[in-house]
Protein backbone atom coordinates (compact mmCIF):
# COMPACT_ATOMS: atom_id res chain seq x y z
CA UNK A 1 0.00 0.00 0.00
CA UNK A 2 2.74 2.12 0.68
CA UNK A 3 4.25 1.91 -2.02
CA UNK A 4 1.43 2.41 -4.12
CA UNK A 5 0.97 5.73 -2.57
CA UNK A 6 4.34 7.05 -3.10
CA UNK A 7 4.05 5.99 -7.12
CA UNK A 8 0.69 8.02 -7.01
CA UNK A 9 2.49 10.77 -4.68
CA UNK A 10 5.17 10.71 -7.68
CA UNK A 11 2.95 10.85 -10.57
CA UNK A 12 0.64 13.61 -9.10
CA UNK A 13 4.24 15.30 -8.96
CA UNK A 14 4.81 15.34 -12.56
CA UNK A 15 1.37 15.89 -13.39
CA UNK A 16 1.93 18.89 -11.37
CA UNK A 17 4.88 19.90 -13.48
CA UNK A 18 3.17 19.97 -16.39
CA UNK A 19 0.26 21.62 -15.21
CA UNK A 20 2.45 24.80 -13.53
CA UNK A 21 4.18 24.64 -17.38
CA UNK A 22 0.97 24.96 -19.21
CA UNK A 23 -0.19 27.82 -16.89
CA UNK A 24 2.66 29.57 -16.72
CA UNK A 25 3.57 29.35 -12.94
CA UNK A 26 6.88 28.43 -11.59
CA UNK A 27 7.36 24.82 -10.48
CA UNK A 28 9.34 25.60 -7.16
CA UNK A 29 7.17 27.69 -5.96
CA UNK A 30 3.79 24.90 -6.45
CA UNK A 31 6.23 22.63 -5.23
CA UNK A 32 7.12 24.59 -2.07
CA UNK A 33 3.17 24.95 -1.17
CA UNK A 34 2.26 21.24 -0.60
CA UNK A 35 3.52 19.24 2.27
CA UNK A 36 2.42 15.32 1.54
CA UNK A 37 2.18 13.00 4.77
CA UNK A 38 1.40 9.51 5.38
CA UNK A 39 -2.12 10.49 6.16
CA UNK A 40 -2.30 13.30 2.75
CA UNK A 41 0.12 11.65 0.19
CA UNK A 42 -1.11 13.77 -2.84
CA UNK A 43 0.12 16.83 -0.52
CA UNK A 44 -1.77 19.55 1.31
CA UNK A 45 -1.02 23.50 1.51
CA UNK A 46 2.29 23.39 4.44
CA UNK A 47 -0.06 26.01 5.75
CA UNK A 48 -3.07 24.76 5.30
CA UNK A 49 -6.40 25.97 4.00
CA UNK A 50 -8.35 28.73 5.78
CA UNK A 51 -11.36 27.20 7.69
CA UNK A 52 -13.45 30.43 7.53
CA UNK A 53 -12.57 31.37 4.06
CA UNK A 54 -13.52 27.60 3.43
CA UNK A 55 -16.68 27.76 5.01
CA UNK A 56 -18.07 31.08 2.83
CA UNK A 57 -16.82 29.27 -0.05
CA UNK A 58 -18.99 26.15 0.51
CA UNK A 59 -21.75 28.35 1.37
CA UNK A 60 -21.32 30.49 -1.53
CA UNK A 61 -20.28 27.26 -3.67
CA UNK A 62 -24.04 25.50 -3.50
CA UNK A 63 -25.72 29.10 -4.18
CA UNK A 64 -23.83 28.93 -7.40
CA UNK A 65 -21.52 32.27 -6.52
CA UNK A 66 -18.26 31.11 -5.59
CA UNK A 67 -15.53 32.03 -7.87
CA UNK A 68 -15.13 28.09 -8.74
CA UNK A 69 -18.82 27.75 -9.60
CA UNK A 70 -18.02 28.40 -13.51
CA UNK A 71 -15.98 25.10 -13.14
CA UNK A 72 -18.38 23.27 -10.75
CA UNK A 73 -21.46 24.39 -11.16
CA UNK A 74 -23.44 25.02 -7.94
CA UNK A 75 -25.61 23.01 -5.38
CA UNK A 76 -24.37 21.02 -1.72
CA UNK A 77 -21.60 18.34 -3.50
CA UNK A 78 -20.05 21.10 -5.80
CA UNK A 79 -20.26 23.44 -2.87
CA UNK A 80 -18.03 21.31 -0.69
CA UNK A 81 -16.24 19.55 -3.43
CA UNK A 82 -15.64 22.55 -5.55
CA UNK A 83 -14.34 24.76 -1.91
CA UNK A 84 -11.87 22.09 -1.17
CA UNK A 85 -10.82 20.89 -4.85
CA UNK A 86 -10.82 24.64 -6.19
CA UNK A 87 -8.29 25.59 -3.81
CA UNK A 88 -5.88 22.89 -3.67
CA UNK A 89 -5.94 23.79 -7.58
CA UNK A 90 -4.97 26.89 -6.48
CA UNK A 91 -2.50 26.76 -3.90
CA UNK A 92 -1.13 23.09 -4.69
CA UNK A 93 -1.38 22.43 -8.13
CA UNK A 94 -1.52 18.83 -9.59
CA UNK A 95 -2.49 15.99 -9.31
CA UNK A 96 -5.64 18.30 -8.53
CA UNK A 97 -5.63 20.11 -11.71
CA UNK A 98 -6.63 17.67 -13.41
CA UNK A 99 -9.58 17.11 -11.46
CA UNK A 100 -12.63 18.70 -12.95
CA UNK A 101 -14.38 20.52 -10.34
CA UNK A 102 -17.86 19.23 -11.48
CA UNK A 103 -17.58 15.71 -11.55
CA UNK A 104 -19.48 15.37 -8.32
CA UNK A 105 -22.26 17.61 -9.17
CA UNK A 106 -24.68 14.95 -9.54
CA UNK A 107 -24.46 14.27 -5.84
CA UNK A 108 -26.64 17.27 -5.03
CA UNK A 109 -30.08 16.54 -3.57
CA UNK A 110 -29.11 12.87 -1.87
CA UNK A 111 -27.88 11.79 -5.56
CA UNK A 112 -30.18 13.74 -8.21
CA UNK A 113 -32.91 14.53 -5.87
CA UNK A 114 -33.33 10.89 -4.75
CA UNK A 115 -32.53 12.25 -1.30
CA UNK A 116 -30.01 8.94 -0.37
CA UNK A 117 -26.30 10.17 0.70
CA UNK A 118 -26.60 13.59 1.51
CA UNK A 119 -24.71 15.62 -1.15
CA UNK A 120 -22.56 18.01 0.45
CA UNK A 121 -21.02 15.32 2.58
CA UNK A 122 -20.42 13.05 -0.99
CA UNK A 123 -18.94 15.99 -2.33
CA UNK A 124 -17.00 16.75 0.75
CA UNK A 125 -15.40 12.66 1.03
CA UNK A 126 -14.60 12.87 -2.77
CA UNK A 127 -12.72 15.39 -1.81
CA UNK A 128 -11.01 13.83 1.26
CA UNK A 129 -10.51 10.50 -0.96
CA UNK A 130 -8.22 12.66 -2.93
CA UNK A 131 -6.34 14.34 -0.70
CA UNK A 132 -5.65 11.13 0.93
CA UNK A 133 -5.64 8.07 -0.96
CA UNK A 134 -7.13 5.50 -0.55
CA UNK A 135 -6.62 3.92 2.73
CA UNK A 136 -6.20 6.76 5.03
CA UNK A 137 -9.72 8.76 3.74
CA UNK A 138 -11.78 6.42 5.28
CA UNK A 139 -11.17 7.57 9.19
CA UNK A 140 -11.74 11.14 8.05
CA UNK A 141 -14.55 10.51 6.46
CA UNK A 142 -16.07 8.33 9.41
CA UNK A 143 -15.17 10.94 11.57
CA UNK A 144 -17.03 13.81 9.24
CA UNK A 145 -20.27 11.53 9.00
CA UNK A 146 -20.38 10.39 12.97
CA UNK A 147 -19.93 14.49 13.46
CA UNK A 148 -22.67 15.38 10.75
CA UNK A 149 -25.24 13.07 12.01
CA UNK A 150 -24.58 14.21 15.95
CA UNK A 151 -24.26 18.15 15.15
CA UNK A 152 -26.77 21.28 15.30
CA UNK A 153 -26.39 22.76 12.05
CA UNK A 154 -26.18 24.56 10.25
CA UNK A 155 -23.70 26.88 12.07
CA UNK A 156 -22.79 29.31 9.76
CA UNK A 157 -23.75 32.59 9.25
CA UNK A 158 -23.58 34.67 6.30
CA UNK A 159 -21.47 38.08 6.36
CA UNK A 160 -24.52 40.04 7.21
CA UNK A 161 -27.05 37.74 7.79
CA UNK A 162 -28.58 35.98 11.16
CA UNK A 163 -28.72 32.36 12.79
CA UNK A 164 -31.44 30.30 11.52
CA UNK A 165 -33.20 27.28 12.93
CA UNK A 166 -30.49 24.66 13.82
CA UNK A 167 -31.56 20.52 13.65
CA UNK A 168 -29.67 17.41 14.83
CA UNK A 169 -29.92 15.04 11.68
CA UNK A 170 -29.50 11.83 13.47
CA UNK A 171 -28.55 10.67 10.08
CA UNK A 172 -26.34 11.12 6.72
CA UNK A 173 -29.10 10.51 4.42
CA UNK A 174 -30.76 13.76 2.78
CA UNK A 175 -33.98 12.51 2.90
CA UNK A 176 -34.17 11.89 7.10
CA UNK A 177 -31.70 14.83 7.11
CA UNK A 178 -33.98 17.55 5.16
CA UNK A 179 -37.02 16.51 6.61
CA UNK A 180 -35.63 16.91 10.25
CA UNK A 181 -34.60 20.36 9.73
CA UNK A 182 -38.27 21.23 8.29
CA UNK A 183 -39.82 19.64 10.91
CA UNK A 184 -37.71 21.73 13.44
CA UNK A 185 -37.99 25.37 11.36
CA UNK A 186 -41.91 24.86 10.01
CA UNK A 187 -40.37 25.11 6.40
CA UNK A 188 -41.04 23.34 3.38
CA UNK A 189 -38.50 21.08 1.13
CA UNK A 190 -39.00 23.16 -1.68
CA UNK A 191 -38.39 26.52 0.16
CA UNK A 192 -36.35 29.30 -0.14
CA UNK A 193 -34.96 28.72 3.56
CA UNK A 194 -34.43 24.73 3.23
CA UNK A 195 -32.35 25.48 0.48
CA UNK A 196 -30.79 28.63 2.77
CA UNK A 197 -29.96 26.22 5.27
CA UNK A 198 -28.75 23.51 3.04
CA UNK A 199 -25.98 26.08 1.15
CA UNK A 200 -25.21 26.83 5.13
CA UNK A 201 -24.77 23.14 5.92
CA UNK A 202 -22.32 22.74 2.60
CA UNK A 203 -19.97 25.71 4.45
CA UNK A 204 -19.83 23.95 7.48
CA UNK A 205 -19.22 20.31 5.85
CA UNK A 206 -16.23 21.97 3.88
CA UNK A 207 -14.75 23.81 6.80
CA UNK A 208 -15.26 20.28 9.04
CA UNK A 209 -13.42 18.41 6.43
CA UNK A 210 -10.43 21.67 6.29
CA UNK A 211 -10.23 21.79 10.37
CA UNK A 212 -9.46 17.73 10.41
CA UNK A 213 -6.79 17.58 7.31
CA UNK A 214 -5.27 20.81 8.94
CA UNK A 215 -4.63 19.24 11.92
CA UNK A 216 -4.75 15.62 10.87
CA UNK A 217 -6.52 15.09 13.87
CA UNK A 218 -9.35 12.42 13.25
CA UNK A 219 -9.00 9.74 10.72
CA UNK A 220 -9.35 6.74 13.16
CA UNK A 221 -11.94 4.48 11.78
CA UNK A 222 -14.49 3.21 15.00
CA UNK A 223 -17.58 3.60 15.32
CA UNK A 224 -20.09 6.32 16.25
CA UNK A 225 -20.49 7.19 20.10
CA UNK A 226 -21.59 4.68 22.69
CA UNK A 227 -24.51 6.75 23.42
CA UNK A 228 -26.03 6.28 19.83
CA UNK A 229 -27.69 2.77 18.90
CA UNK A 230 -26.83 1.87 15.15
CA UNK A 231 -26.53 -1.08 13.05
CA UNK A 232 -23.47 -2.80 14.61
CA UNK A 233 -24.13 -3.24 17.77
CA UNK A 234 -26.72 -5.49 17.04
CA UNK A 235 -25.78 -6.83 13.59
CA UNK A 236 -21.91 -6.96 13.97
CA UNK A 237 -20.03 -8.13 10.81
CA UNK A 238 -20.14 -11.98 11.69
CA UNK A 239 -20.77 -14.81 9.28
CA UNK A 240 -23.59 -16.40 11.47
CA UNK A 241 -26.74 -15.46 10.26
CA UNK A 242 -28.85 -17.39 12.96
CA UNK A 243 -27.07 -14.88 15.43
CA UNK A 244 -29.01 -12.13 13.42
CA UNK A 245 -25.84 -10.83 12.14
CA UNK A 246 -27.29 -10.61 8.64
CA UNK A 247 -26.94 -6.91 8.49
CA UNK A 248 -24.77 -4.05 8.32
CA UNK A 249 -24.30 -0.47 8.86
CA UNK A 250 -23.24 2.59 11.08
CA UNK A 251 -25.92 4.31 11.15
CA UNK A 252 -28.45 5.53 13.95
CA UNK A 253 -31.19 2.75 13.85
CA UNK A 254 -33.67 4.68 15.52
CA UNK A 255 -33.83 7.57 12.13
CA UNK A 256 -35.73 4.56 9.99
CA UNK A 257 -36.69 1.48 13.00
CA UNK A 258 -39.00 2.33 15.87
CA UNK A 259 -38.36 -0.76 17.92
CA UNK A 260 -34.74 -2.09 17.62
CA UNK A 261 -33.98 -4.22 20.65
CA UNK A 262 -37.85 -6.45 20.22
CA UNK A 263 -38.81 -7.22 16.99
CA UNK A 264 -40.36 -9.88 14.38
CA UNK A 265 -40.30 -8.16 11.35
CA UNK A 266 -36.88 -7.84 9.98
CA UNK A 267 -36.79 -5.05 7.86
CA UNK A 268 -39.29 -2.61 10.20
CA UNK A 269 -38.20 -3.64 13.49
CA UNK A 270 -41.52 -2.61 14.82
CA UNK A 271 -43.15 -5.25 16.33
CA UNK A 272 -42.65 -6.78 20.03
CA UNK A 273 -41.61 -10.68 20.25
CA UNK B 1 -23.39 25.78 -19.50
CA UNK B 2 -22.86 24.85 -23.32
CA UNK B 3 -19.85 27.32 -22.98
CA UNK B 4 -18.40 25.74 -19.67
CA UNK B 5 -18.80 22.13 -21.17
CA UNK B 6 -16.98 23.36 -24.11
CA UNK B 7 -13.90 24.97 -22.13
CA UNK B 8 -13.90 21.44 -20.24
CA UNK B 9 -13.65 19.39 -23.44
CA UNK B 10 -10.78 22.05 -24.62
CA UNK B 11 -8.69 21.64 -21.21
CA UNK B 12 -9.30 18.04 -21.54
CA UNK B 13 -7.64 17.81 -25.18
CA UNK B 14 -4.88 19.76 -23.54
CA UNK B 15 -4.53 17.25 -20.75
CA UNK B 16 -4.60 14.43 -23.19
CA UNK B 17 -2.08 16.18 -25.35
CA UNK B 18 0.57 16.47 -22.35
CA UNK B 19 -0.82 12.82 -20.86
CA UNK B 20 -0.05 11.10 -24.34
CA UNK B 21 3.31 12.45 -24.89
CA UNK B 22 4.57 11.91 -21.42
CA UNK B 23 2.96 8.17 -21.62
CA UNK B 24 5.14 7.52 -25.29
CA UNK B 25 1.74 7.60 -26.79
CA UNK B 26 0.81 9.11 -30.48
CA UNK B 27 -1.42 11.97 -29.61
CA UNK B 28 -3.62 11.74 -33.06
CA UNK B 29 -4.14 7.79 -31.72
CA UNK B 30 -5.64 9.15 -29.25
CA UNK B 31 -7.93 11.81 -30.26
CA UNK B 32 -9.05 9.38 -32.91
CA UNK B 33 -10.02 7.09 -30.17
CA UNK B 34 -12.75 9.84 -28.45
CA UNK B 35 -15.59 11.31 -29.43
CA UNK B 36 -17.61 14.03 -27.75
CA UNK B 37 -20.87 15.00 -27.72
CA UNK B 38 -23.49 16.78 -26.09
CA UNK B 39 -24.14 13.75 -23.52
CA UNK B 40 -19.99 12.92 -23.37
CA UNK B 41 -18.70 16.24 -23.44
CA UNK B 42 -15.61 14.76 -22.15
CA UNK B 43 -15.33 11.85 -24.58
CA UNK B 44 -15.84 8.75 -24.97
CA UNK B 45 -14.21 6.00 -27.11
CA UNK B 46 -16.20 5.71 -30.80
CA UNK B 47 -16.41 2.27 -30.52
CA UNK B 48 -17.75 2.02 -26.48
CA UNK B 49 -16.41 0.37 -24.46
CA UNK B 50 -17.04 -3.66 -23.92
CA UNK B 51 -20.17 -4.23 -21.98
CA UNK B 52 -19.12 -7.92 -20.79
CA UNK B 53 -15.02 -6.97 -20.09
CA UNK B 54 -16.62 -4.22 -18.37
CA UNK B 55 -18.75 -6.76 -16.17
CA UNK B 56 -15.64 -8.70 -15.85
CA UNK B 57 -13.62 -6.00 -14.68
CA UNK B 58 -15.82 -4.61 -12.00
CA UNK B 59 -15.85 -8.36 -10.66
CA UNK B 60 -12.37 -8.40 -10.08
CA UNK B 61 -12.09 -5.25 -9.23
CA UNK B 62 -14.33 -5.63 -5.89
CA UNK B 63 -11.91 -8.94 -5.56
CA UNK B 64 -8.75 -6.95 -5.97
CA UNK B 65 -7.71 -9.12 -9.67
CA UNK B 66 -8.35 -6.49 -11.69
CA UNK B 67 -5.47 -4.93 -13.88
CA UNK B 68 -6.79 -1.99 -12.26
CA UNK B 69 -6.56 -3.03 -8.81
CA UNK B 70 -2.80 -1.64 -7.98
CA UNK B 71 -4.40 1.90 -8.32
CA UNK B 72 -7.49 1.59 -7.26
CA UNK B 73 -7.95 -0.54 -4.52
CA UNK B 74 -9.98 -3.05 -4.16
CA UNK B 75 -14.20 -3.21 -2.98
CA UNK B 76 -17.58 -2.09 -4.64
CA UNK B 77 -16.78 1.49 -5.36
CA UNK B 78 -13.20 0.90 -6.66
CA UNK B 79 -14.36 -1.89 -8.57
CA UNK B 80 -16.99 0.17 -10.47
CA UNK B 81 -15.03 3.41 -11.28
CA UNK B 82 -11.63 1.58 -11.40
CA UNK B 83 -13.10 -0.68 -14.07
CA UNK B 84 -14.88 2.24 -16.24
CA UNK B 85 -12.28 4.92 -15.92
CA UNK B 86 -9.18 2.75 -16.20
CA UNK B 87 -10.46 1.86 -19.32
CA UNK B 88 -10.90 5.49 -20.70
CA UNK B 89 -7.71 6.04 -19.44
CA UNK B 90 -6.24 3.78 -21.78
CA UNK B 91 -8.58 3.88 -24.88
CA UNK B 92 -9.20 7.43 -24.40
CA UNK B 93 -6.49 9.48 -21.90
CA UNK B 94 -7.30 12.66 -20.65
CA UNK B 95 -8.69 14.10 -19.05
CA UNK B 96 -9.55 10.77 -17.60
CA UNK B 97 -5.54 10.06 -17.04
CA UNK B 98 -5.57 12.64 -14.34
CA UNK B 99 -8.09 10.84 -12.29
CA UNK B 100 -6.54 8.84 -9.35
CA UNK B 101 -8.14 5.72 -9.55
CA UNK B 102 -8.35 5.24 -5.87
CA UNK B 103 -10.23 8.26 -5.43
CA UNK B 104 -13.46 6.58 -4.59
CA UNK B 105 -12.71 3.84 -2.67
CA UNK B 106 -13.87 5.09 0.60
CA UNK B 107 -17.15 5.01 -0.67
CA UNK B 108 -17.45 0.97 -0.25
CA UNK B 109 -19.59 -0.63 2.79
CA UNK B 110 -21.67 2.07 1.91
CA UNK B 111 -19.14 4.67 2.91
CA UNK B 112 -16.87 3.38 5.00
CA UNK B 113 -18.76 0.86 6.21
CA UNK B 114 -22.06 3.25 7.47
CA UNK B 115 -24.58 1.43 4.90
CA UNK B 116 -25.49 4.06 3.27
CA UNK B 117 -25.74 4.79 -0.88
CA UNK B 118 -24.70 1.58 -2.47
CA UNK B 119 -20.78 1.62 -2.88
CA UNK B 120 -20.80 0.27 -6.37
CA UNK B 121 -23.48 2.85 -7.09
CA UNK B 122 -21.44 5.90 -5.66
CA UNK B 123 -18.57 4.69 -7.94
CA UNK B 124 -20.37 4.46 -10.81
CA UNK B 125 -21.93 7.20 -10.28
CA UNK B 126 -18.71 9.40 -10.26
CA UNK B 127 -17.20 7.56 -13.26
CA UNK B 128 -20.59 9.03 -15.37
CA UNK B 129 -20.07 12.67 -13.36
CA UNK B 130 -16.53 12.47 -15.12
CA UNK B 131 -17.99 11.21 -18.47
CA UNK B 132 -20.95 13.50 -19.22
CA UNK B 133 -20.12 16.48 -17.04
CA UNK B 134 -22.08 18.58 -14.56
CA UNK B 135 -25.20 19.11 -16.65
CA UNK B 136 -26.28 15.73 -18.71
CA UNK B 137 -24.64 12.97 -15.97
CA UNK B 138 -28.32 13.29 -14.34
CA UNK B 139 -30.38 11.66 -15.83
CA UNK B 140 -28.09 8.97 -16.31
CA UNK B 141 -27.55 8.24 -12.63
CA UNK B 142 -31.08 8.36 -12.16
CA UNK B 143 -32.04 5.51 -14.75
CA UNK B 144 -29.29 3.37 -12.98
CA UNK B 145 -30.45 4.19 -9.63
CA UNK B 146 -34.02 2.88 -10.71
CA UNK B 147 -32.79 -0.11 -12.82
CA UNK B 148 -30.56 -0.91 -9.61
CA UNK B 149 -33.50 -0.55 -7.16
CA UNK B 150 -35.87 -2.70 -9.28
CA UNK B 151 -33.72 -5.50 -10.95
CA UNK B 152 -33.25 -8.83 -10.09
CA UNK B 153 -29.66 -9.01 -8.93
CA UNK B 154 -26.72 -10.07 -9.11
CA UNK B 155 -26.50 -11.56 -13.24
CA UNK B 156 -22.81 -11.85 -13.41
CA UNK B 157 -21.45 -15.60 -13.77
CA UNK B 158 -17.91 -15.47 -13.67
CA UNK B 159 -16.21 -17.89 -15.81
CA UNK B 160 -16.27 -21.35 -14.54
CA UNK B 161 -18.67 -20.69 -11.98
CA UNK B 162 -22.35 -20.67 -11.33
CA UNK B 163 -25.28 -18.15 -10.56
CA UNK B 164 -26.25 -17.39 -7.37
CA UNK B 165 -29.41 -15.97 -5.53
CA UNK B 166 -30.61 -13.17 -7.10
CA UNK B 167 -32.81 -10.29 -4.99
CA UNK B 168 -34.42 -6.84 -5.39
CA UNK B 169 -33.14 -4.66 -3.33
CA UNK B 170 -36.04 -1.64 -3.68
CA UNK B 171 -33.11 0.87 -2.88
CA UNK B 172 -30.68 2.22 -3.51
CA UNK B 173 -28.89 1.77 0.27
CA UNK B 174 -25.99 -0.70 1.16
CA UNK B 175 -27.85 -1.46 4.28
CA UNK B 176 -31.24 -2.22 2.69
CA UNK B 177 -29.78 -4.17 -0.62
CA UNK B 178 -27.20 -6.32 1.50
CA UNK B 179 -30.18 -6.94 4.17
CA UNK B 180 -32.75 -8.35 1.36
CA UNK B 181 -29.75 -10.44 -0.65
CA UNK B 182 -28.51 -11.77 3.20
CA UNK B 183 -32.89 -12.63 3.96
CA UNK B 184 -33.13 -13.96 0.32
CA UNK B 185 -30.06 -16.37 0.06
CA UNK B 186 -29.97 -17.05 4.00
CA UNK B 187 -26.16 -15.97 4.02
CA UNK B 188 -24.78 -13.24 6.55
CA UNK B 189 -23.53 -10.29 5.98
CA UNK B 190 -19.81 -11.32 7.12
CA UNK B 191 -19.82 -14.16 4.91
CA UNK B 192 -18.00 -15.15 1.83
CA UNK B 193 -20.80 -15.65 0.08
CA UNK B 194 -22.23 -12.05 0.41
CA UNK B 195 -19.11 -10.19 -0.48
CA UNK B 196 -19.66 -12.54 -3.71
CA UNK B 197 -22.67 -11.27 -4.21
CA UNK B 198 -21.28 -7.71 -3.67
CA UNK B 199 -18.40 -8.05 -6.31
CA UNK B 200 -20.92 -9.65 -9.03
CA UNK B 201 -23.26 -6.59 -8.30
CA UNK B 202 -20.62 -4.34 -9.38
CA UNK B 203 -19.78 -6.28 -12.08
CA UNK B 204 -23.56 -5.84 -13.03
CA UNK B 205 -23.47 -1.81 -12.15
CA UNK B 206 -20.75 -1.10 -14.13
CA UNK B 207 -21.81 -3.14 -17.36
CA UNK B 208 -25.30 -1.07 -17.03
CA UNK B 209 -23.43 2.26 -16.85
CA UNK B 210 -21.35 1.10 -20.16
CA UNK B 211 -24.36 -0.25 -21.69
CA UNK B 212 -26.41 3.15 -21.48
CA UNK B 213 -23.54 5.33 -22.52
CA UNK B 214 -22.92 3.07 -25.26
CA UNK B 215 -25.67 3.59 -26.53
CA UNK B 216 -26.79 7.12 -24.90
CA UNK B 217 -29.84 5.38 -24.00
CA UNK B 218 -30.99 6.78 -21.06
CA UNK B 219 -30.71 10.07 -19.32
CA UNK B 220 -34.19 11.73 -19.11
CA UNK B 221 -34.27 12.49 -15.63
CA UNK B 222 -37.62 11.44 -14.74
CA UNK B 223 -39.05 9.75 -12.18
CA UNK B 224 -39.23 6.20 -10.65
CA UNK B 225 -41.69 3.92 -12.41
CA UNK B 226 -45.48 4.38 -11.73
CA UNK B 227 -46.04 0.93 -10.28
CA UNK B 228 -43.69 1.79 -7.15
CA UNK B 229 -44.33 4.15 -4.33
CA UNK B 230 -41.68 7.14 -3.77
CA UNK B 231 -41.44 10.31 -1.89
CA UNK B 232 -42.08 12.37 -4.67
CA UNK B 233 -45.80 10.94 -4.54
CA UNK B 234 -47.10 12.87 -1.63
CA UNK B 235 -44.12 14.80 -0.09
CA UNK B 236 -43.42 16.74 -4.00
CA UNK B 237 -40.70 19.61 -3.50
CA UNK B 238 -42.96 22.49 -2.56
CA UNK B 239 -43.27 25.40 -0.74
CA UNK B 240 -46.14 24.48 1.49
CA UNK B 241 -45.17 22.82 4.84
CA UNK B 242 -49.14 22.06 5.61
CA UNK B 243 -49.66 20.57 2.62
CA UNK B 244 -47.36 18.05 3.32
CA UNK B 245 -44.63 18.65 1.37
CA UNK B 246 -42.27 18.74 3.42
CA UNK B 247 -39.35 16.15 2.66
CA UNK B 248 -37.70 14.99 -0.61
CA UNK B 249 -36.44 12.12 -2.58
CA UNK B 250 -37.31 9.06 -5.11
CA UNK B 251 -36.60 7.01 -2.78
CA UNK B 252 -39.18 3.79 -2.67
CA UNK B 253 -40.82 4.43 0.95
CA UNK B 254 -41.64 0.81 1.77
CA UNK B 255 -37.80 0.10 1.71
CA UNK B 256 -38.00 2.04 5.31
CA UNK B 257 -41.56 2.81 6.22
CA UNK B 258 -44.75 0.44 6.72
CA UNK B 259 -47.68 2.40 5.91
CA UNK B 260 -46.98 5.53 3.51
CA UNK B 261 -50.66 6.17 3.25
CA UNK B 262 -52.05 6.97 6.52
CA UNK B 263 -49.71 8.22 9.01
CA UNK B 264 -49.55 10.37 12.36
CA UNK B 265 -46.23 9.75 13.30
CA UNK B 266 -43.70 11.37 10.91
CA UNK B 267 -40.65 10.07 11.16
CA UNK B 268 -42.02 6.36 10.62
CA UNK B 269 -45.41 6.38 8.93
CA UNK B 270 -46.77 3.60 11.14
CA UNK B 271 -50.11 4.69 12.89
CA UNK B 272 -53.51 4.78 11.30
CA UNK B 273 -55.11 8.22 11.58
Amino acid sequence: MKETRRKFLKAGCIAAAGTAVAGGLNLLDVKAARATSAEHPYGWPVDGLDVEATQELGYLGYKGLSRFTAEAGKDCASGTFGAIVGQLQEVVGGPYSGIPLAMMQWASGGVVGFATLCGALNGAAAAIGLVCGKDDAKGFIADLFTWYSEAELPNYVPTGGTAITQSIAESNLCHVSVTRWCLESGFASGSSERSDRCARLSGDVAAKVVEMLNSSVGGVLGNPRDNNTYCGQCHYKGTDYEAGQFTRGKMNCTSCHDNVHHYKNYSKHDDDD
